[in-house]
């Protein structure tokens, strides 16, 4: 961390400045400029000391040198965090694909999807039991029954589930029934919702905030880890710009961005990235090529009649096992091992027994 | 709301729609273009056919043209909402100032500065007990004890007090020691915690997503006013834009474009909205010349040793009640009544017995 | 400027940054922190150091402390410019409107919109004879008969005259006709226009870019400063953000934060900033407020039949003038003096001899 | 062309705006509906009827529905443009790259680096003589010698050369020395550079302005192709967001987008478009399988020391013949043809000669 003050600081200010940093316990090293002084601190200092010296009479600004997030960072765990759920595996070399419909709707409709997704190579089924919508209008989802319809696909299929749970009170039941809970781009803040999650071991997907900066992203997952949960992915899914034509903007320089600062598995969201289904290809392509561990793919038997309105982003089965084929062979490329329907079949023998 | 067709559609899919539609129990009105087809709407629709058909083969667009939201539009209450709490009304002519620290510390911080924020003129004690904080080790806020100290420092100096509240489970316990309730930029989508303040009737102050639209937020009330809350503050506090400079870019337009599209009072936050000392006084007076029915301003007997580190944008109490007599010029210059000390001395009068 | 190394620098390193640094005739003073280096930079350094040291091996980042700009510092230059055209002067307590059409479409529209500029106690009359569009297809100004227009409505009705200059080559023929040189928001990065701008001596109001930073503002106001120019003024025109229902989002912490760096004067265009007429009254108010150096803003006729379709954002004569009569107000709560009607009526009899 | 009036609108308003329609020579189609009327505009109306439209009393909104670029636009121009240059082909199944350092410092650099990027398998030799830069007081670039440098490591080496142009006056010697000229990001907009443009032949990679929308960009190309230039290339080089730690973001959905929208090559260049040499390879892969047609890449042999200080984000030269021979394989996976080293150099036999 470094002091920089206000041109012609005096002298006093400065002894102030020092004092107060070595009140906290670490070392104030003062180097003086033409105009400015500079104070480097040395040592481990408590988050706070930024805060307060920053507000100092004096202080032009403080620069952080080291990172406010420990346990998501890689200087803290070099190698890639893998996950292993029944036999799946998601980080480091290995790739996963989930893939489902924006909300769960009824029995027949996640089941259909379940049998589709496996086909195609898939190993998560997604689904929404609760669904967060701009408007208290909308249709806000099937809730709990929804939870077990879809774990019951799941099971039936073959596939893991992940669903989005988007307060604390619901956590616990979401775990009771889901493989994965996922926490959505509005909640990437929801400390609360954080902390809880904190509190369980099942994995947590992580969505970036839609305008959150990469040190915000891993600060959110550094609240999961810091509660004892080291099962946490992340997950790009677009952000918020200026453009209009499409939903969000999906920024894959994220994923080898957090992958060179964080150990955790980054996951891309091509669907809810551009909101269209005829860019949802191409992106998800784009995103094995830049090196994402995994991606979550919205794909419906009838996107027409989808009860959310998310059908125009999602794709047909036949376009989703399209896909599927042509990023098995893109994987190799970039040196990650897509566990396709084959070799899944197998990793699932033994967790259907 | 009105349908725009790809080029060239065929009328057997021109009649899908229509038929679509007509099972809405709304009427569809076929205009043919030169290359595409326009279908207009008639009728009040459910909120769900607009996703529907867009999701629609042969769909380009579909053009919204009612708002989504109802009870927070002016189209549905043309008057000004003033909410009156224990003598102070907020809306319409009158003018408000929350003032205090960003967070509670001890009782002696915020007795001192309840008693600068009333003898400056303001009218409301702003405090935060839960603080959210990027990262999870920043100090955290000291809780429900500091609700407690609030409530007393606000009841003594004759001010309301305002707090936040970040989960639902916290609500009933804010809402017991504050006057109104605040739900900040990190939470103006935490859907959950919205419809829990739906079903209390205690104000509340709803700040702006740092990148929510207009639209969005309005949602975002709407889900408090379903709930049967009708006492709901609108706050602009900065949106987030590439100009580092500044913490937050203050969207001043919002000011009159909220005011404009819905009847709710509408709070300005230039301290959160600039991040920098220096710039909320000149904010704070652009904020009342735009119109705005209140301010939620900064401050501190010690910023240089306030406990968040938001010290550097929290005004000395001196700048406050000087900021404060400017305002109260200003605010007549554009037709707002601002309760400065003395009538609101009176106002609190019987608040106090 | 200081360097941080990234963490485990060899010495060898070291020795390598500090040589390079001596070999630019500055000092280094080195830091040496528990896992990362800080080297100080002390002296004036040239610009380019801070980019070659950024590329050397061992560098994670180089914080410069310096501005790059330093004719358009306030550091350079303690007191406000003003500049004085012809009796009206622009900057420090002074404050001015430039008021007219978006572009000039015949010799009776200008006249009749400059006499009643003049009428309701504007100081500049603004109008465009070349006009940036979007697309090749739109009317794209009237050219230098336009200029001429403009001159002769300027000089009959006491105005002074502001129109925009797109492209070197006609930076002469507009400083013959105009007072005032304006550079557009699309060519604030125009480095060869800036340039060329430098070597005369007409003032220039220059336009933000709708996405530069106020750093880059700054930079661009330089490059005309630098090649000789001083009369430079800046122009805040509203930024591009994510919002939508505004054609741009007015940035007025750019009033104070400009003229707190710089000592130029600032101009607010609420018109463009906003691109809605009703929203141009408050936020011509708030850019007062926030102690704008003075308005440029969009008065027409007969706006529905203007000539660019920027008859959405153009004030009527009447609302311009009842405006005018509150910003006079306004501007004296904040310590600007606004040559109104009558001052400038006097102000121009010498210059219409 | 739909225009949409307010609520409640009076008969003689829709009358007045029927006929200001009518007057244009196109037909109105009336649509009443609950609240509002809708009036289509059936035919091909001039561009600016929109914009007198949207400034009717009564008028709230008008959506267009066609495009206003025409020449650009897939719907006028089916089938790929492909540009060919000397027997290398841009566009279409064609792949190619660009490669070579930010700024021409001298024949040896050049001469050097024309020579690894013809051994790599690059196609077209880049470099600046005329640089953009924020400040005045930054390298600007070694001007027409550099041109001359460039130009003869190309002929040399057998590669085709791109440089930047970056004022109308400067056109035709650029045109001169290279084969292909750029217009920068901040450039998109000089309309009387775009202007210039359209009069000559040569090809014309035009970039995307950093926060200019897919429709700004395209009426941008439409200036030159209405000026009679066809060989137009479209360039994303990264938007502007809120992020710091990358220099832009790379918006990879504006390969698939603008192919969609255009029938005009897209290239994309992941060096500007992250500024950190760490991502450029992620990010050329991803850019290969999202469909781009080429890419331009900077590399160079002494980046620490290179003059711009863009060496941060430039390749080594064996990192970046390692990235073609990946691209290689990357492209044939998505459809494309990467004109290898092998194959221009037959390519090239002819045009050595």
């Amino acid at each position: 961390m470094i002091v920089i003050t206000k041109p012609n600081i005096t002298e006093e200010r400065i002894q102030e400045i020092v004092a107060h940093i070595e009140r906290a316990n670490v070392q104030a090293h003062v180097s003086r400029g033409t105009d400015r002084t500079v104070i480097g601190i040395i040592g481990k200092a408590e988050p706070t000391l930024a805060e307060h010296l920053r507000q100092m009479k004096g202080v032009d600004n403080v620069v952080k040198i080291s990172k406010s997030y420990k346990l998501a960072s890689r200087d803290f765990h070099p190698d890639d965090t893998v996950i292993e759920i029944n036999g799946v595996k998601i980080g480091g070399e290995h790739m996963v694909v989930m893939g489902g419909p924006c909300a769960v709707e009824s029995p027949q409709q996640i089941d259909e999807i379940a049998r589709l997704v496996k086909a195609a190579g898939g190993q998560v089924l997604r689904g929404g039991a609760f669904k967060p919508r701009t408007g208290p209008y909308s249709f806000q989802g099937v809730g709990v029954e929804g939870l077990i319809m879809m774990a019951e696909a799941g099971k039936k299929h073959g596939l893991l589930t992940i669903t989005e749970v988007m307060t604390p009170e619901y956590v616990d039941v979401c775990a009771e029934y889901a493989d994965i809970l996922q926490v959505g781009t509005r909640n990437m803040q929801n400390f609360d919702l954080l902390r809880k999650l904190g509190t369980i071991r099942k994995p947590v997907l992580l969505k970036r905030g839609f305008s959150a900066t990469y040190d915000e992203f891993l600060n959110a997952a550094e609240y999961i880890l810091a509660g004892g949960n080291p099962n946490v992915m992340l997950c790009e899914r677009g952000i918020r710009t200026f453009e209009t034509y499409t939903r969000n903007t999906l920024d894959l320089s994220a994923i080898p961005v957090l992958q060179q600062l964080s150990h955790l598995p980054v996951i891309s969201d091509p669907s809810h990235g551009t909101g269209r289904r005829e860019l949802v290809e191409p992106m998800a392509k784009a995103s094995v090529a830049a090196g994402a561990n995994g991606l979550i793919i919205e794909m419906h038997t009838d996107p027409d009649n989808s009860m959310t309105g998310d059908g125009v982003q999602s794709l047909f089965p036949d376009q989703f096992a399209g896909l599927l084929k042509d990023l098995e062979k893109l994987a190799a490329l970039v040196g990650k091992k897509f566990d396709t329907a084959k070799e899944s079949a197998e990793a699932f023998a033994v967790w259907q027994k």
